[in-house]
């Protein structure tokens, strides 16, 4: 390829079908492991070029993450302990989208199991793919508002602290290398937006 | 457990290991499967409980991503297919790092091979973590500046766009739902703290 300097737009092509050319097409699939919490498939695939080849990836349920705002200002964080990084990490309330369950219902069910809140209002800030290279996994981002605390109803073998931290100081965590979770970093880019007026949210009322 | 309100702080603890009652240990590690691109390992594990449980989980070798500035302060960006996802994704350039690989080596040869610029002048601003819950995965983050355009070298199979784009236009896409990226979005909270001073970056020349 000649070195021409880029285009300029993000989609600047008026081609009905501009990714064509960067296309792949499923020829077969298999589930090649299945585990008791993940399953990898892998899928024959048809190349640009016509040529093949083999794409490996985890299937994934979908996730939630939940940005919940306390009267005061300040978000409610969990610490974890995260096995494959052998860290505990810093993060926003988070978890798997049960079968057939949609975003809404659960954020509410993670947010009230793993910290004990519950939220008048909530608003959903968009979707996040953390895996693009060997992941099916979609995170929807909400945001709570309007909390009470309950108690919290962990799973079996969950263990989690829960605490509260202003966005100042997460943001200072993530500058000094104390907060690298990738969709925590991506709720806090949306709050300090919204904020600032950038980005903003459309809340809904629990009940109404 | 009983409904107290959170600590303030991130760590509080005067603890000298205040992770301990989160912490998990490693009892068997096991391959359970072994693919071209993906392994994935199962270890029993010892719960802060002292019961046991298993954790699935990809090995990943690292990556790195490159949050390369043009002379005009636009962004070098990619357009590509992921298959996972099944869409084109915008991306900041990144790879995985080969075997025995450092990191600025890892993001000059990538950099280089999708895109086909050099930089004079590299700064690395820290590690993510994008998928804690099943893979070992961490991508050290690095900027890029004193650009040059030379010819690409794609690897075998590899089809992607390289464009341009302003930070204003990147944001825009994140908020509309364009840019889903997790580490194409950190790399622009990344960007944009460095500009207004909040982060700084330490630069080092390349060759000197």
């Amino acid at each position: 390829m000649s070195a021409t300097p880029p285009p300029t737009h993000i989609d600047a092509s008026p081609d009905p079908d501009p990714d064509a050319h960067l296309r792949e097409h499923t020829l077969t699939s298999q589930t090649v492991y299945q585990g008791n919490f993940l399953a990898m498939r892998r899928d024959e695939v048809r190349l640009p070029t016509g040529q093949t080849a083999s794409r490996e990836y985890v299937v994934h349920p979908g996730a939630v993450m939940v940005v919940a705002i306390l009267p005061d200002g300040r978000l409610v964080m969990e610490r974890q302990y995260r096995y494959p990084v052998r860290q505990t990490m810093i993060e926003f309330p988070a978890g798997k989208l049960d079968a057939g369950e949609g975003g809404l219902a659960c954020a509410r069910r993670e947010l009230w199991e793993e910290t004990g809140y519950k939220a008048e209002r909530w608003a959903r800030a968009g979707v996040m793919h953390p895996v693009i290279g060997y992941a099916t996994e979609v995170i929807e981002i909400w945001f709570a508002e309007g909390l009470s605390l309950h108690e919290r109803h962990l799973d079996e073998g969950e263990f989690l602290d829960v605490f509260a931290a202003t966005q100042q100081e997460l943001e200072d965590a993530v500058r000094d290398g104390q907060l690298t979770d990738v969709k925590t970093i991506v709720g806090l880019m949306w709050l300090q937006k919204w904020r600032e007026g950038a980005w903003p949210l459309t809340w809904q009322t629990e009940g109404a």
